[in-house]
């Protein structure tokens, strides 16, 4: 017989149809017994009343396979308004052990050590709100792309094995690489504006590694970074438009598309302003200080409470849960930025009081990068950088873009309490497996 | 001035308008001096024939990024019907040293040496033939996830840096992960798997990393594979049904959106049949030994001069690029492949003679898996296997999938003769930059 699946039952009701799934929750309360299957779709509850059916499922733990035939019938407290009686009950697969931690429990992690759920992700995925969370993960990345090729954008594909110097910022990875020492990628910024002399405007969708010893709620070792470049561009501004018009489009999308999910996972309200409010940072210093009593005004990158408090304002009193920190100063900046009087063309994008992207403008003066680099300490003719300056030496336009942290924004769209909830097997200084 | 695109010129005929791009070819004539400009559209040609504006000019290289201001004149002449006049210069970055290579050149690299071709990758993506190539790898790139995403197949993003013991068969990278020491994943095998008892049916499209030490046309050492599982299959023959309908419904759709560019690149013309045609290992040895004269029966694999006899039999008598060859013997098997008699129900799915995936069934069955993990020798309590038999112990269905070169599709499907020349940046034993 034809598979149906869990979400269709209330088509069929009358019928004799056959659900597959995993067995997803028992109860069976002597008279009544009523099993629950999960598929691709979802739950379905079936009646089972024969007792050599029953019997089929004696010592059968959750994550047994089954295929159950049986008759639709309507019943309105039934998931779906609809159930399957007079079952007949084929084992595909037994599970004769009992799982670690239970499958079904419809509350989410947040009180559980976060630990023994990683020790456990192999089955916690199969609960249906972890479920929701990935989805809309894989969602969230589709309208993005969706986004940008409709905007012209090519989506391209770099390596993560690098030779030698970097963009430097974060510790890397080293391998040996038949003989040489090899880097992981901790972005791809120099292909990107590399390939901004080919297509003008790209993107790239791609993991990034970070040997950051430290254990926070927003670091991951191997993340899934958005990049972004686009050439010709006239401005800082039309740079952070792009990248704060993708933003709303994507977040708009995603909270129409999946309302019910991100309700059930007790997402916040989506609140979007016309335009993405925008403070410089010697602007949000004096308010944070003024309103706090920290003086933050020596400070020269925001601290973790003033993101959260800049956050807090905008939505509050702008009613926006994005707005942009701008005008860094120059001892933050890398020689790649733009530099303008005594800050930088760069803008932090803060979600829910979270950085989820860097948009700078970049230096794309041949001679000017050279001077910045050489005044970074750097050694412009090192292998590293060879490649990466041939595209300015040989012309490359005014440019900017974002690196894009999706594991973050996943985060942050659905209110996890940390980074490695959004992941679905994250890597951290303490945890390389599952 | 609002920026006008190259191939919008014919739209504009009368009026004045700006183009921005790069330089990318001159002819200096003399009385006519023409100069093409290349923006991320296509190319655009400019008459310049005032003298203060041709001297704007001197000494400036292919590749200074240029705004062009001038009149749109029909010329049916010029690329796309029309041409610039009258035309203001201004230089948005000078290009003083002329380009290493010819980029403007038409053809493509197919006769120039490899390693100078990856030399000077810099400059020869901006080549249109060369981004012709990268264009058609997004779209196909693109065409697969639409067509998995509309048939339930759900994207997932899985670690490549890994703890321990690995499915086996390539060469591994390791690295020092904070003193202990990782792997870099050679495919998301296990992953996929665990992830099909959550959502049945997934894919991943990401890097895969083989340390092997073999420099040939078809192996790079970073590479982009396409891992598709799917769970709750009756037969092997429903996998392979699978995978063949999506090549199949890709490539018909890249030879329809592509056509005037797989042209161009003098791309093969592509013939497909209503079946992918399927024969045995054993037939295959059989067929080419009559036909060659070279006995192959005793070969537990197809040799690579098999692949291509049976790949232009498949297209001269069956009108076919694609052929499986099925029914492996047991002897080139994994631990985790389903066995059958004497034989394995695993495919390889070969397109113009190149095998392009392998499309196995798997085993699901836990305590087969362990006796066939034992049997190859394995360590079932090792670290790496821990959390992948998980999976197995409490349900995993019947499953199959495929793991599909992105790479060598790209290849074969434009028909280049080297791997190499479908990756923007490859990675092999010799070539570890740009």
């Amino acid at each position: 017989m034809t598979r149906t699946m869990t979400d269709e039952l209330s088509q069929h009701v009358g019928e004799t149809v056959s659900l597959e799934g995993w067995l997803h929750k028992k109860r069976l309360l002597g008279g009544l017994n009523f099993i629950t299957l999960r598929d691709r779709r979802g739950l379905a509850q079936s009646l089972i009343d024969n007792k050599d059916e029953l019997e089929k499922l004696r010592g059968l733990q959750i994550g047994t396979v089954l295929t159950l035939t049986g008759t639709v019938v309507a019943d309105e407290r039934a998931p779906g308004g609809a159930e399957l009686h007079d079952v007949t009950v084929e084992v595909q697969v037994s599970v004769t052990d009992e799982p670690p931690i239970e499958v079904d429990k419809p509350i989410l992690h947040k009180s559980e050590n976060l630990d023994t759920l990683f020790e456990h992700r192999v089955l916690n995925l199969r609960n249906i709100n972890e479920q929701k969370i990935f989805k809309i993960r894989a969602s969230l990345v589709q309208y993005i792309r969706d986004y940008l090729q409709q905007n012209e954008f090519v989506e391209i594909d770099t390596p993560k094995l690098l030779a030698g110097a970097t963009e430097g910022g974060a510790e890397v990875f080293k391998l040996d690489y038949f003989g040489q020492t090899a880097t992981l990628a901790q972005s791809p910024q120099f292909y990107k504006q590399i390939m901004v002399g080919v297509f003008e405007r790209v993107f790239e969708i791609g993991h990034s590694y970070r040997a950051e010893p430290s254990a926070t709620t927003r670091h991951l070792t191997e993340l899934t970074m958005l990049d972004i470049e686009m050439g010709f561009v006239k401005s800082h501004q039309e740079v952070m438009d792009t990248v704060a018009g993708m933003t709303k489009a994507v977040l708009t999308k995603v909270y129409d598309q999946h309302a019910a999910d991100l309700k059930t996972l007790n997402a916040p309200e989506l609140k979007l302003a016309d335009e993405v409010p925008a403070f410089t940072v010697a602007e949000i210093h004096d308010m944070y200080t003024k309103a706090t009593g920290t003086d933050t005004t020596q400070e020269k990158d925001l601290i973790p409470d003033e993101e959260r408090w800049i956050a807090e304002h905008a939505r509050k009193q702008l009613g926006s849960d994005l707005v942009y920190a701008t005008d860094f100063p120059k001892e933050a900046s890398k020689f790649y930025h733009k530099f303008k009087e005594d800050t930088v063309a760069w803008a932090d994008l803060l979600f829910r009081g979270l950085e989820i992207a860097t948009v700078p403008l970049r230096e794309n003066n041949y001679d000017k990068m050279i001077e910045q680099m050489t005044a970074a300490g750097l050694d412009v003719n090192a292998d590293g950088f060879k490649y990466y300056l041939q595209a300015f030496k040989y012309g490359l336009p005014q440019h900017g873009g974002c690196g894009f942290g999706i594991d973050r924004l996943v985060q942050k769209t659905i209110g996890l309490g940390n980074i490695k909830e959004a992941t679905l097997f994250p890597r951290d200084i303490n945890r390389l497996s599952p």
